[in-house]
């Protein structure tokens, strides 16, 4: 009893389960002090509706050897889309996150909602027909947008890059083709997420993606979830002041912005002024990484201003991990150094005790991973299964 | 069911109860969705406990008038200390957070962990005294300190300002005197959770408590809880750089920390070389509040330099309010001013919409009432409510 008095629910248990931390009813019975025979009613709900399934005799150690219970992640499909300001991705995933098919291509998002969605909806019946799927094995739907979002609506909120968005349902434009859960996130936060929980989550309870693309947004990680500020607008890092450039003009009006100074924008322009033309940010990286000095000066410096803002935010923060992602962090080696000999020489040594930085690992697949990772923790809460659970016998 | 399936403990009970969301059995009965006899059941737990009392009829709707339970904040008292560096304030409350009496003292932090808590023990027993309580009515301690705090631990960590301190722990130096459960932070977040608790938990979900005194520090509110970072060291905004003041050197150190320009100890020095000798920030803040010109441009200054800081921090964590306390911000006028100037200057317009800036309201008593929050909230944890009455019965 006590703190285990939550710990009842077929959805409680599903949670032990997935986690890893039993899977036989033997250990649900001993992590949740139920009696085995509460035990055994609420794993044959959860079998029924083939939420798990019986994997085959754990080694015994005498005696009959128990039965394994596993998640059953094939038991229905989500559908993920990274809508980037020109580029998206898409992906079909199972229930434990694996990608079962996934594309991308070029589409700008001031086409506008009706047009865009109706792409997307192409794209995810073609990944549902590739991976053998169809409409009715979709659990759910996570969606990236390339601007603010207030989470609890699934709404674009003043994006400036997506004129015709703004306060448009993104659920409302999906659920005449599926009737099910949606949630919908900015994409910095997604790739954050997705980052996060592929290689950060058991290691760090606090964590700080920054995406250096065009612009520049971090997407927050406070006690393991993403935090996203009262309206959703927490991260926004590209418009905090640079120290050590406060003469340059943003285009928000405003002097000295991160962004204006060490966005990849920013630097293809200060590249192509110095006499090597570039178009845009990954341009910058592919230079870099070619081994362009002025590139590689012009990204190390990049890489120290948005170290000078990062300092604050570990000050303020104290994070576990700083992940550089986005399209000039492809040329990792400069700008993580620069990020790393700002930071070290301005932040306090208590909050840069054991602090890593490093580039993201997933690359361009940071959104997609978040993406499912957000709608399939939220499908299985075990609130939820529980709710499913009632709704299908009722 | 489903999500209702947490709501079934004793302790779960009583959090309505406490919350104001029932007061009546059948109103437990209509949330949790449990028959009126387990109900029944489990509200006599907490009676035999004393954890609530039957608080009278309530006005009938036709028929027998209902019983009203309602939360007993008098079974039991709590003990709170708010350690400064030279000046401290302790208290004792009942479960309601009520202050039942206070006292507070000058005894320097530096004298280091065995004399002050032989101080501080003192304290209780005369609290204690004055309240007509003896050591058996004491739940649990809250205590905050000026320093850097692993706060799962209660322990000191590295701080600067409290020789002796280092890695000790205070609940062990408490238990002997008081085995109860002992919670420990550092004094700028439990400030920051008795303004939360008192007067913006129903209205934001995310705040920012900066406290300006000799040196300068915030606690940061996310989410309704105190967000501590990964080694407890958030919300150390004093060395964070500010661009106006690049070439002051700090205690630290580095340069242009916003401590050794706007901290009370920067502005008294400021002004004293200025032919107005002052020795502290209180005294900065009675001279600014007398009308002084040069302390209140002096105040005005700081303001913009602390506003210049928090707009990087507001566009990175998107607070609904932002509160300013500390000896300078006695001063108010002068400080608020100058802050909201730079945060409307340098924030992003979307981070800015609806936020709140404005002075503490429980001035020098935020930290007891805090720390008081801190640790009443904790004993009365549904799962902590469950484990007493389990190990009562057993």
């Amino acid at each position: 009893m006590g703190s285990d008095s939550t710990a009842d629910s077929p959805g409680e248990l599903l949670a032990l389960i997935r986690d890893g931390r039993a899977s036989t009813r033997s250990e649900l019975s001993r992590l949740t002090g139920l009696s085995r025979s509460t035990i055994t009613q609420r794993v044959d709900v959860l079998l029924n509706r083939e939420f798990v399934y019986e994997a085959g005799e754990a080694p015994s150690s005498g005696g009959r050897p128990p039965q394994t219970i596993a998640f059953n992640s094939t038991v229905g499909v989500v559908l993920v889309a990274d809508l980037g300001a020109t580029h998206s991705r898409l992906a079909v995933a199972d229930l434990s996150g694996e990608v079962l098919g996934e594309v991308s291509g070029d589409l700008a998002i001031a086409t506008g909602p009706d047009e865009v969605m109706a792409w997307v909806l192409e794209r995810f019946a073609e990944l549902l027909d590739g991976a053998g799927r169809t409409g009715d094995d979709v659990r759910g739907i996570g969606v990236g947008l390339p601007g603010p979002v207030e989470y609890s609506a699934g709404r674009a909120v003043d994006p400036p890059i997506m004129p015709g968005w703004d306060g448009v349902s993104v659920p409302a434009l999906l659920r005449g083709a599926y009737p099910v859960p949606v949630l919908v996130d900015n994409d910095v936060n997604i790739m954050a997420l997705g980052e996060y929980w592929t290689r950060w989550r058991h290691r760090v309870d606090n964590m700080l993606f920054v995406k250096v693309g065009t612009g520049i947004g971090s997407g927050i990680v406070a006690n393991g979830n993403i935090y996203r500020g009262q309206h959703g607008a927490a991260g926004d890092m590209g418009h905090v002041q640079v120290a050590s450039a406060s003469t340059t003009i943003c285009r928000c009006g405003n002097l000295g912005c991160l962004e204006a100074v060490a966005g990849g924008a920013a630097i293809a322009r200060r590249l192509t002024e110095l006499g090597t033309p570039v178009e845009d940010a990954r341009e910058v990286a592919s230079r870099a990484m070619a081994g362009d000095p002025t590139a590689n000066r012009l990204v190390r410096d990049a890489g120290r201003q948005i170290g000078e803002v990062l300092a604050g935010a570990v000050n303020l923060l104290n994070p576990g991990a700083i992940v550089l992602g986005g399209d000039v962090a492809l040329a990792a080696n400069q700008l993580v150094a620069g990020v790393r000999e700002r930071i070290y020489e301005r932040s306090t040594v208590l909050a840069t005790h054991d602090l890593r930085i490093e580039r993201t690992e997933l690359g361009d697949r940071a959104g997609v991973v978040g993406a499912a990772v957000m709608i399939i923790e939220s499908i299985l809460l075990p609130s939820a299964v529980d709710a499913a659970i009632t709704a299908a016998a009722g």
